[in-house]
């Protein structure tokens, strides 16, 4: 399986995203800048893996910081600054903060900064392994409703590539693959960055998992007339009552699936949750610039004066949601009180 | 207002719309192979252009087959291998069945094949000239249906480049927007060959309509959050009970136009209904090479590895749709009777 990035001498090591499938190149990132922009471009991107990547860049943040004055004051600069880098993903902030709230606790304590950059680094590889332990146990919950002679359709990247490894909907493909449930996934190829194409597809061509790839506006008719007997996205944002943010096309899948029939999940670690919002309006919708609508990447596909519209998210209510599949089991409707569930347990933990 | 194709010193001069919106060239068709190339290539494109095409390029087959010995049966021929280019549109076997009917009676009739030519010529000069005023027709029916401040969103290209002028779809556009009734046009771009964005937004932009670009997952949310009021799109065949082929990705608008509540309008001439087949079932769904899928011009973006799938076409059910305006004006449901009573009102006539 391919891998996302990894902890190096100090240093963070990316997979650029935005050159595949054609080239598999690495990006070093010495500081948290470079990881910054890495999230920005998208050469990281996935909910869960940019929380990663966030750590680690916290990590850099924090060893930089600790060479200035105001360590504190410095490393929350610093975050805020990781954080807005893009305002979907809760992940990002999920990560930061977490890190975060260990050096401020650990600094009014008088640990020195460079013990509390150690300390931080742990914290950063823990997330790490946690993620994929989490995929895992996503992957044996979701692959229990798959279906035999599971017909899948898919939607953007949700995979390796989207989070530490295994993946989160492709963690439950995955599953049901090894359990001979497998005998299709359609990839729609999630305009404008292709993710679906060449990410998603990459990925399940890598682990010899048979995919076809569709563009995105075929989605409906490849229910109806394929055979899709199963749906499963990832998330970016999920709210109090169970509205989800996904990437761009997301909702046009649940309405389509609702009206075949065909059952629909989010597949989602808890860090995906944001407990203090009880609905999706209150998730922020990134907008991109126009050129990613008006290109493929260096062609131009459009006239200069056409105007465009780029959000990078939508939201599916949570009335076209079959169910969640969270490391701690499938939450179904109504979701306000199985997130409610949710959120205890994660609280006490 | 661009200008698709035009007859010249008996020759057919079609626009080549596989280089829009970059570059305005144009192919000079001095047979009826290369017709049919063009209308293959998608170099001419949109039910009603390709049955205007096909009319000229009926007249260069047959003015090719009056210099053989069996003028009829290799006309017949000629007639077939055209009509074998594209299979859902139903305007082209209805344009190249038209002209064949003429020869053939013409034909038993004992006329010279060099006169017979002379008539095929005038008969699909007639079917272009038809063509502008049928779609200006549908406009001003259309235009009825759209609401002030209109809204509208329109998928692929039924404008003045899918006919011989003005457009179907972007004909009650155009009118509405004459009678100041548009706010905004929002365009689908309509993968995998970009008629959206390459074409619908090129031509809105030509004359000075707004147009905003989308991609074609982005559909669903836009209606949701941007106030989309209206839906038109043309077609490619229409059966007996108003089930409607058109670009694939239409079937997909018109189930979230219905979640949302939005009237989900076709706008298509007579000779784009098959009064022969009963259901959409019937239609056969043109499928194309999957290079379409995993590439846009010379950008690849999907693993060599993995499959495809690429039908050209969907069929949109009767109940969603909400109106279908024609040149004789609006049907609407049960479409059973409406379409019945149409085949009488154009048989008769």
């Amino acid at each position: 399986m391919v891998e996302t990035m990894r902890w190096e001498d100090g240093k963070l090591i990316l997979l650029d995203q935005t050159l595949l499938p054609q080239k598999k190149e690495f990006i070093t990132c010495e500081n948290y800048i470079r990881v910054r922009a890495a999230i920005k471009k998208l050469e990281v991107r996935g909910a869960p893996a940019i929380g990663a990547a966030a750590a680690f860049g916290m990590v850099l943040a924090a060893k930089e910081a600790s060479n200035r004055p105001a360590f504190i004051e410095t490393l929350a600069r610093m975050r805020d600054d990781l954080i807005s880098a893009r305002p979907t993903a809760v992940n990002l902030a999920w990560a930061a903060n977490k890190l975060f709230a260990l050096a401020e606790q650990r600094n009014k304590e008088e640990v020195a900064p460079y013990k509390i950059v150690g300390e931080l680094e742990q914290m950063a590889k823990q997330i790490y392994e946690d993620d994929i332990a989490i995929n895992h146990r996503m992957g044996e919950f979701g692959a229990e409703v798959v279906p035999e002679n599971a017909v899948i359709l898919t939607h953007c990247n949700a995979g390796a590539l989207a989070t530490c490894g295994w993946g989160t909907a492709l963690g439950v493909v995955r599953e049901a693959h090894k359990q001979g449930k497998v005998a299709m996934v359609y990839s729609d190829e999630t305009r404008p960055l292709l993710q679906g194409a060449r990410l998603t597809a990459f990925e399940l061509c890598e682990d010899n998992i048979p995919v076809t790839c569709i563009t995105d506006n075929m989605a409906a008719w490849t229910m109806k007339t394929k055979g899709i007997n199963f749906v499963v996205v990832g998330a970016d944002r999920i709210a109090a009552n169970g509205d989800t943010a996904n990437k761009i096309g997301t909702y046009g899948v649940a309405l389509a699936a609702k009206a075949h029939g065909i059952p629909f999940y989010i597949a989602a670690p808890v860090s995906t949750f944001d407990f203090s919002i009880t609905d999706g309006s209150q998730i922020p919708i990134e907008e991109r610039k126009g050129e990613e609508v008006k290109q493929f990447r260096s062609e131009v596909t459009a006239p200069a004066k056409a105007l465009t519209f780029n959000p990078s998210f939508d939201v599916t209510p949570n009335e076209l949601i079959t169910g969640i599949i969270t490391e701690h089991g499938i939450l179904r409707a109504p979701y306000t009180e199985s997130i409610e569930k949710l959120k205890k347990l994660t609280v006490n933990s």
